[in-house]
């Protein structure tokens, strides 16, 4: 068997719904070859033409994952999120077949815990993380906000008054409100990264980083 | 009426489901003063304490709306998400009350396109948005990915072999790959920013920004 | 496309119970070609025979509705009354394919309102609109009722005892009781209109015309 | 018994859907003394302000119906619409009361005549009426029309170019098209009759009676 | 059409439950040409070989039960009794039919006064029927008993120890009990009628009418 | 425990819908001590005040039919009938308490073999039954028909014209249609029994006995 | 029919769930020949390859146990839990047909009740025993247990301390706990009988036979 | 905290259903102290006064088990059978809190795996296990049977005709049939345990152990 062979750019994705339909398209147009699966035939006939391949079966079923050469594939997804048990029975078994990347979606910290003690690899909360990203864009100041690392945080806002019209060398934004631009963008451009040469105008978004509370508080001074 | 007093940190935030309560408490966390609204008792009972307010009722009545003041609120979150019907019902609601920020999830491209017709202004795609983001995750390469604007990404990966031992101001990765470093994460210690000077070590976790398709090479050259 | 050529007497009826499948019919026998389409196969069945086309379709799906040719109509009637989310969806739909005259059935106010949101540009509501109607005719005095402006009646009443045999012109109806006799039909014979020459007859059916309250008490002196 | 006494402005109004509501709305709003009764309380205390009496009562218990007084009303209203065994139950009973006016809603042309066969004294199609009504407004060229008889009918529509500064008694509009122009509407006024002396203006309203087909026929000469 | 002819031994029987299929197989039995009908599949398969027609067809619809021929026939059974509705629904067709035999069956009171109302000439309602019925059998007393006009009685009962031996002529119980035997049947024996020479023996059965509450004291002697 | 004491006049009736209710009914009017019992609390409330005693209870749980007493009973019936599984239970706890004659109703053949190998003494099929004494009263010949034995049968119908102004010796009914007239009702009168003197007279209803074919054979000569 | 023939070693296993289904399957194991039968065309199909002979078929249907023959076998097995119903039913026509010997499943003590009331020969009651069993091990000092007979069971424990080493016959654990050894596993070998001269050693796993109680005791000195 | 205290006697069970009840109540009976756990008030109640402490609470909530102290017990039983996902999130929970002996009842082999994978220290499947046992009871020829290890069984049978009278000694049924007789039960008295002096009489039921087939194989010789 050659599951592990370093270039395999195949990914089973169990579950068509919204999660899964979403990642094995963006994976399909970076050039991923995508088996989708799902029990309902009417969501694997809707992507039956966008993905490599589309295959209605139950995937808490051993003998349909086994058909489907589940337990050949190196990365896999388990994208069912309405049942918690069939996202249970799914990963239990993917785990039982040795497939060594197992992403499995979860709908609740308990869920995404027991996908974990069942030997799930990495457990996504869509739900719960998308609430936590999008609380920092409520208060009207940030356009987009992402954490990457406990503490420390990227930032997307207008750029605050007291930069416009100064090379961003010269506003010691770093020593004031500890965090750094990375990144710009021109109105009618695009982002490019920024250096300590770039100067901002009026209307320029940038990103920055920093810590958390650092970077919520610069998007205030706005 | 106060409704845009400058100062105005309150946020109703209706639907306390995975992303309504993640959102919530995000928010009380960092200052905010939160009035949770679910038409499920247990919910509201389940946050009642780490929320600033919270109050049993039903978003899809006009009546019960206004007794908790919701058209006094310039933010609300509408984080229904079950049911289309009641989403929609309680954003047609807080428009026509004037709410001047409604934030409003929605679980199909179509739920979110409705909320948009209705008059809701930001509306967010939880299951969809992660399932885009994970995609660049499952190859493994990746650590973390995030789109800050169409065609433009940061992904957190390996500082790559061919950058260690060198300042970032010589290895030419600007030219050679088309990205930025702009973060990077000794081993053991805490993210900062990345100057020309900085000099990856093996195991360093970096942050790239660029193109997304440039984003998603520099990974694999990892 | 042709949408807009001035004799287009194709009209797409969405929903066949019983509001859509009244209209279509009605609509066929005015001489108007008629797509009438619902996702319940019995019902499209029932009336394959009386309506100029029929297919069995889901509405609230966009593929669906394009394939056939939904947004190449210059009228659609949206029909479906017994779940607002279809109602909703398939309104949504019509409005971003710019069909030009949207006509939806609505079952309550609120409902009404997120169609006119969304952007249908006329709302019926039958249950409620035919329940003020009918409330009129309780009374046991008139016979029919109709607004047609917001403060202007029309009732069809008995020709009450002052007015028998004597010439409208004579009656001073319109001085004393602030209505005009429109219509007149004598016993066995068709309604035709009213002159100040005609003379009504004991059981003779009159149409008056005034403000509300003046044909409400007009039909009260019976 | 006083049921007959010929002043007595009370109705029983069973069923408080979209129909019944509405109908004992419109009659409370002219003076009427109006019983509301629904099994369901939530219904009961919607209009419990607003009619004059609510009650919670299953109207198909004949000795709750007693219990009411029910058979003591000259007029009851069966707007149940949702069950036909619970509309068909009601009307019975009432049948067996002795109620001299019963009114019923049905959904269906069988349901109504089960209601008739029953006893029921008036049946109104709701949906069914307002279907065939609405179908001469989607052709765009009526604003309103109503059937007040078979075969004759009343049509609301703009003023057509030939009539435009010509009194109607010179237009000869009943010899050419058959029908008699009723009322008028002159532009940011209210309706009032039309006389042989009217001169309609571009942009009046104005109403006209006659054969449904010729009604119909001049609308499309606009 | 002959409806009417004298020997139309047909009848159509609506619904095969219990009650329905048990009458149309009595009939059967007798020589009648039963045409079986039910919207259950499983319920006309069942009887297809011992009925002399059956289909599967929906008696709530008229077309349907033209098409079987419903309207031809002189006598029709309304046997359906899980729904009200489906059953007044039929017979409302039946009656508009003109079918001029009409038996219903009922489930409750109310629903055989419906059936009345609507125009089904006769009504029977099994469970209360037999109730009534069984009711003179839990004393213990009496084997069997039925009620054949009101307040007249036959009762089956064993032959009481004041009649052994002695002729039913000189036993003087019209007098004394207020009844008469009408049969006997002799242990071992069959049925046969009784005359004033007849001499019950230990151990016979026998049949006696009376009035009500004569044979139920009769019956208590014993 | 004097369960078997000779005038126990105290029923058990188990389930109070038609079969059970109208069964209590007929034993409390003729003088018997009944107890209702049933799970449903709006039935038992129906009856609370007609019968002697009543109680909510779960007639399949042991405790519970202690609780009331049920084994100290003579007589009980299993009216229960919605339920087989139910019907069953009941059945067997009141065989194991030793309750010495157990009446029980079975919705079909099966169900009453079951009962019967549990061990209730006696078994009603009311909509069974009822179906085949109806059929012999579709024929339009006969009024009323029971069988009190297999193949002999009381049968209620309108004297012949044969019989007519005869002494009922001497028309020789017995020789030449194997029937006896048991009972007579002259018009306007009540049943009373015939004799050989009797003479029928035109309209007048007799009750015949006899072999089934005979009595039927006899309603046909009518 | 050869029902009773000496060597018959066919089964019928009504129910093919977890109890019938590995039942069967331990049966086929042992070389007997087994009819599985469900009503669900899943779980019939799932073992159609391991029985000997699997049908879809209605086993409360007495006309399809008798087509496949279920009156002609020896022995069978209403495995049926989920259903109480369908358990009766199909245990009743069993016994009715004469099957010699009927094994049915119960789910609680009243369920098996009335399978003996009808004449099952043997109930089993898989969770109630298991529980019990188990309740045995969860002291964590017992491996196994279970009772052959009321006050006489096998424990399968660890050897405890004093047996190390020392003859079996020397121990007298048969006076002193009241048990006595009957079968000894030594570590990596399998079970075998043990005798007088077996001598324990660390690690061994022994079964043990006494009363309940002293097994009980015996396990708890380890 | 005390959980490992040697002589902990107290044992948590979840799911009161027939296996944990059953359990619970065996382990009362041996006099440990059993803290019995069900989401189902009733349940609850009907084992309040036979168990040790009883409780109403959600054992998928992880507050509400440690509000009982779930996280004490040093031994766990969870019971819960109906539902997977409960059954799963409860044993979740006590392994996350650290219980160190944790029984837990699976419905389906995957459904016990997931239990071992998520780190349930033991899995029973009661139908599963009781499905085989009973299977080599079918035969007729066993009486009782039970695995106590892979390929080792112990069978309690009548003891055959060539034992009869002849001590166990010189039967040498070990060697012939590769069993021993390890209990035996003389009719009318308890089991003790065999010699090989012992003597079996006609009637003497025996427990012999061996070999799975040869166990089965010597029953057959009866």
């Amino acid at each position: 068997m050659q599951r592990s062979r370093p270039n395999d750019k195949r990914v089973l994705v169990i579950g068509l719904g919204r999660f899964g339909s979403s990642l094995a398209l963006e994976l399909v147009a970076h050039g991923w070859e995508v088996l989708g699966m799902d029990s309902n035939p009417r969501l694997v006939q809707a992507y039956a033409e966008s993905l490599t391949h589309t295959v209605v079966a139950d995937a808490t079923d051993d003998e349909a994952l086994r058909q489907v050469g589940a337990h050949e594939f190196t990365r896999a997804v388990v994208g069912i999120g309405t049942h918690l048990e069939e996202s249970i029975l799914a990963a239990s078994l993917l785990v039982d077949m040795g497939v060594p990347h197992i992403w499995a979606k979860a709908t609740s910290r308990r869920h995404g815990r027991i996908l974990q003690q069942i030997g799930a690899h990495h457990v996504v909360l869509p739900e719960h993380d998308m609430g936590e990203r999008v609380a920092h864009l409520v208060s009207g100041r940030m356009l987009d906000y992402v954490e990457i690392e406990e503490d420390f945080a990227l930032g997307k806002t207008k750029a605050p008054r007291e930069m416009i019209g100064r090379k961003l060398g010269e506003t010691k934004v770093r020593t004031k409100h500890g965090i750094t631009v990375v990144c710009i963008k021109r109105h009618g451009e695009q982002f490019t990264y920024a250096t300590a040469d770039t100067v901002p105008q009026k209307g320029d978004i940038i990103v920055v980083a920093g810590k958390t509370d650092a970077v919520e508080r610069f998007a205030e001074i706005n």
